[in-house]
């Protein structure tokens, strides 16, 4: 890709994203298109329903939001979203940090070395415009250069920064995630603990058998328990159930959770129950057995889909590289001749299209998370989270960079010692992609996010029907997340080999602080609050682009002819590794647990509340399937909740 | 090797037990030897000491110890040498039935096959003394014979047996476990656990704060600590003690070990207290961070002795190919042209300066696993055990089949997809060697471990000097179980490869069932009791070898044209890692701690036990670093005990 044809897809994309937060601005304005745009505030009653009077201003654009956004303090975000919500933004900050720096070290030190490299042809100054982008890129420094120790330095001081602030941010989150615990009311979660594998009793009678034995083993603390009965074919298949229990303290809840229950690990097995609101009804409780098969089965389903995706993949990859196309499609030789069309190809179509086939993944994902048997939207949400971004980095990092230039050589990269050279071989050539897909996929999905347009349109049905429902939709973090961080990883092994690639980048970290920060406010309702547990997700995808940065960086000091900044990079990879290590035991327990010590001081602030035997009252009730709720009373069968409290 | 080759070093071997066993026979019968052969009897007092009355039969070899040891019951073994022992013996039973059912097969179906195949030479039956060992390998079965699915069966039956038998053992070691634990008297280790990464309070005082913290946070179930103090410089040096916490109930120590205590997971660390009589004093009590890089250095370090031990297995293979010998050293052309001196140089030799240089390694890595900051000598014998297994693999099968035919090739070795076929091609060329090696290694071990050598010297020369000391030793699982684990995977490799191995294993099975039977009546004295807790490396071990063994065998019936069998052997290592997960996720949490239920219900067995206020009184002082026992009273700031029981 040359530089006009760069230049063509910011173009297009700039154009398109101030169009959209122009019509953006007015639109908000209007009360009909309340649902779209402030469902959050619709759903609380913030709002007034209705038209409203007319002024003019409603009809010009206005920036008020963006300043709104942008004054937000991080305590009245956490009080009003979660803090979830805080983690959430807490990337764009990270990710702001991390670019800016490497934004100003790329552009002012390495963009100058690689432009006056000589490695590709000669430069100079004019003509820019129809420069290719490699002139950019460490691929026009000369072959062994000692320049290319900049590059070297750059490697390092950008991993030393990257770790320092993961320390610091995971150090941070960490003590939010203790404080947020620590400043919350009593909830029904902190009280109870999910059983499941209760193994059958000679009266099959499970509830009682449920209730002996947590009376037997927790004596002191056991308070009551519900039976889920999910009243469907496949449960009557299994004959085992699952239960809530609740405890008295948080203490005995999470102690029973931690232990192991019964001598056969898989009968009596307990985890942290999740909040009422996020458990995930239809999950069957089955056997341990079963859950331990359909993860297998899921494992080999993603497979399945990661090797199918790679078609559309090699045919976007056909789309930039024209004289394939043009040799495999004669008929089109005239139309693609033409610059412009040409410049729309190879500049905006191949990412558009990958966008588009991308859209389907998340819920497919978010399927297959489900069938696992995990009991909550949360954990399902967080491991949809982690096989998106999985998948992303698979077939558009890796499968772009073979397909475009080292497909039928798949072959010989699964040998481990040819990696690095590979990788340095066929990374940097994609860096023109890369750049218009940060430009296209990037820059669209933040004016579509804040644009809302399929929501603008149902609305807009629903306006013309009548009928709407007040609920706002919750931030679907298994798609974004992946995508936010996809970008960090571009940007992250981009930083030596292609430094052009950041400003784009900065941009879209810049933007997309301020609106995923308006959208939370407006938008978007959390439907369950994890305490933060997407951080470790984020912490260990940084370290990934690390390594994969590393990697890249031996092999293309070995390919640049210079061995020994390629033998250097090795301690760093290892420190990266510790470090990684390090933060694993430092930190990962935290997201995991809570501490005895944490537990019994809130335990203690609770002892005297004169509330709390109400609300010890009213956990028995909490856990209920909302889909029984109805006909419970009458099928008195399926209620198989104790409804007296068990002796202290 | 040809086959009078094996004979002779078969005669060598089997001449030297005999010798062997005679000698014991006799000796064991005369009471100045005491020291040497029943020293467990004598430290238990259970026999006389002096010289006793003479009679002839003292001077007859016998067969009484062998019947003895037979006919011993398990109970009686776990009764009077513990579980871990009972645990060790099951080794050998297992090791037995697995090898009967291979090597009747092997023997019965495999050699015949393997013996009228033509591939490497039209075959006879006539002099059979010089032929090579290969005519009864896999090697002389014709390419792409149909008698190879034969073998295919073979590896998918042993394979399913060998599952069988794990699944069986691992349950029923499981139960011993837990009957084991149940039958037990209280026992301080059950009640006390290990804090480590003790924060520095604002005075200084360890002990004061461990007590806070603990009433604090226990108060129902603390009952007293002991700080740990190692009067050394590095102790001072570190400033950061350990202690063990004493507490009122099993349960309430298990909870304490299992849950975090601090919001910081690197302070306040908890761990299961090993036994007293099972302490590692040395272990300094260092901090989070130290225990850490120590273990990164040993990791280090013993990567360091497996490579440096390469150079005298290189040297050790020359050996076997004595033709490259005589091209090396013309010398001695004429000493190794005769026929006996050759047979011993490659039959005998080898596997003689193997198993010297390999005597050394155990105490190597015990001293390196003593370097990682555990705290029990079980610990750090299960730790060097795994480390031992680990080298005895890698430094004995691997450089053994390496540098016999591909040490060169190492380099290509190292591209995951050529292992199988890599493996194929040079192991079946070693089943010479390793007949060689079981029969010299394995059977002349089992000859030394009954004469015992050394210490029937050292005893010979006490008994000049006059001076004994009546302590038995201990069995060292960490040479002894790796060796015998080795065997069993030699077993399961060549199972198909070259079957005439087996029963030379199965011999070394046998009598090494009796062997270390009586000598864990007569001679080792356990030093701890970990409740069987080295189960779990012997199924992880077997599990590797069926592993390996289906990797060779994908090779084997790729380079035996014979691809689809190749193929069909994949499904089969699915399945044998499938079956490994499951019995990690059924059995191995019943090996890392008890559960909850066992626990309460041990705890109300001794609720009303009168002895247990006394029990629970000299807990406080059963942690006591015997260093410091002497000058204790008198050096009063070394004693930082809490002296008073906390407040219920």
């Amino acid at each position: 890709m040359i530089v006009s044809a760069l230049l063509t897809s910011v173009g297009i994309n700039f154009a398109i994203c101030v169009l959209y937060f122009t019509f953006y601005s007015i639109l908000r304005k209007q009360p009909s298109y309340n649902h779209v745009y402030i469902p959050r505030l619709v759903a609380e009653g913030k709002t007034k329903k209705g038209n409203g009077d007319f002024h003019l201003d409603r009809l010009l654009p206005s920036t008020g939001w963006v300043r709104r956004a942008w004054q937000l303090s991080e305590d009245d975000l956490l009080s009003s979203t979660g803090l979830d919500a805080v983690v959430f933004m807490r990337i764009f900050t990270f990710s702001v940090k991390v670019f800016t720096v490497a934004g100003v070290i790329g552009i002012c030190i390495l963009l100058p070395i690689n432009y006056f490299g000589t490695q590709i042809k000669a430069s100079d100054f004019a003509d820019i415009p129809n420069k290719s982008l490699d002139l950019f890129s460490i691929a026009n420094v000369n072959d062994g250069s000692r320049r290319l120790w900049v590059h070297f330095c750059v490697v390092y001081f950008i991993t030393a920064f990257v770790c320092y602030l993961l320390f610091i941010e995971y150090k941070y989150i960490s003590s939010k995630r203790i404080a947020y615990f620590h400043a919350s009311k009593p909830q029904p979660q902190q009280f109870t603990v999910l059983v499941r594998g209760v193994p059958v009793s000679r009266l099959g009678k499970f509830s009682e058998s449920i209730g002996i034995f947590f009376t037997e083993y927790h004596p002191s603390t056991y308070l009551s328990h519900t039976v889920i009965n999910t009243p469907s074919r496949i449960q009557s298949l299994i004959e085992q159930p699952a239960a809530f229990v609740s405890f008295k303290t948080r203490y005995g809840a999470a102690v029973a959770s931690d232990m192991r229950q019964s001598d056969n690990p898989t009968e009596w097995v307990t985890e942290q129950a999740p909040e009422p609101r996020d458990v995930y009804w239809p999950f069957f409780s089955p056997s341990f057995m079963q859950r331990w098969i359909s993860r297998l089965v899921v494992i080999v389903l993603s497979i399945v889909l990661t090797v199918l995706f790679l078609i559309p993949v090699v045919f976007v990859q056909g789309l930039t590289n024209l004289d394939k196309l043009k040799t495999l499609l004669p008929f089109l030789k005239g139309i693609l001749n033409i610059t412009f069309v040409s410049q729309v190809i190879t500049g905006y179509l191949p990412s558009l299209i990958l966008t588009l086939f991308l859209k389907i993944v998340p819920p497919i994902m978010m399927l297959f998370s489900s069938m696992q048997g995990f009991s909550s939207y949360s954990e399902i949400e967080k491991s949809a989270c982690s096989k998106v971004l999985i998948f992303t980095v698979w077939n558009i990092f890796f499968a772009n960079v073979l397909s475009g230039s080292a497909f039928n050589q798949l072959d010989t990269f699964l040998e481990p010692k040819n990696i690095p050279m590979k990788l340095a071989a066929v990374v940097p050539a994609q860096a023109s992609f890369f750049i218009a897909y940060v430009v296209t996929n990037g820059w669209t999905s933040l004016s579509s996010e804040i644009f809302r347009v399929v929501p603008l349109l149902s609305t807009s049905l629903k306006n013309c029907v009548g009928s709407h429902d007040d609920e706002a939709p919750s931030l679907p973090f298994h798609s974004e997340i992946p995508r936010i961080l996809f970008f960090g990883l571009l940007g992250l092994t981009y930083v030596f080999l292609a430094p052009l690639i950041l400003p784009f980048l900065l941009a879209y970290f810049c933007v997309g602080y301020i609106i995923y920060r308006n959208q939370l406010l407006d938008v978007y309702e959390p439907r369950y609050e994890t305490g933060g547990r997407l951080w470790p997700t984020v912490h260990n995808s940084t370290i990934f682009s690390l390594l994969l940065l590393q990697t890249i960086a031996i092999g293309m000091f070995g390919l640049k002819k210079l061995p020994v900044a390629s033998t250097l990079i090795v301690p760093l990879l290892i420190f990266t590794l510790l470090f990684n290590e390090y933060c694993r035991k430092r930190f990962l327990p935290i997201f995991k647990s809570y501490s005895t010590e944490s537990l019994v001081k809130k335990d203690r602030e609770n002892q005297n509340d004169p509330t709390m035997p109400e609300f010890l009252e009213k956990l028995a009730t909490a856990y209920r399937d909302p889909a029984l709720k109805p006909n419970q009373e009458s099928a008195g069968n399926h209620d198989h909740r104790t409804p007296l409290l068990s002796s202290a």
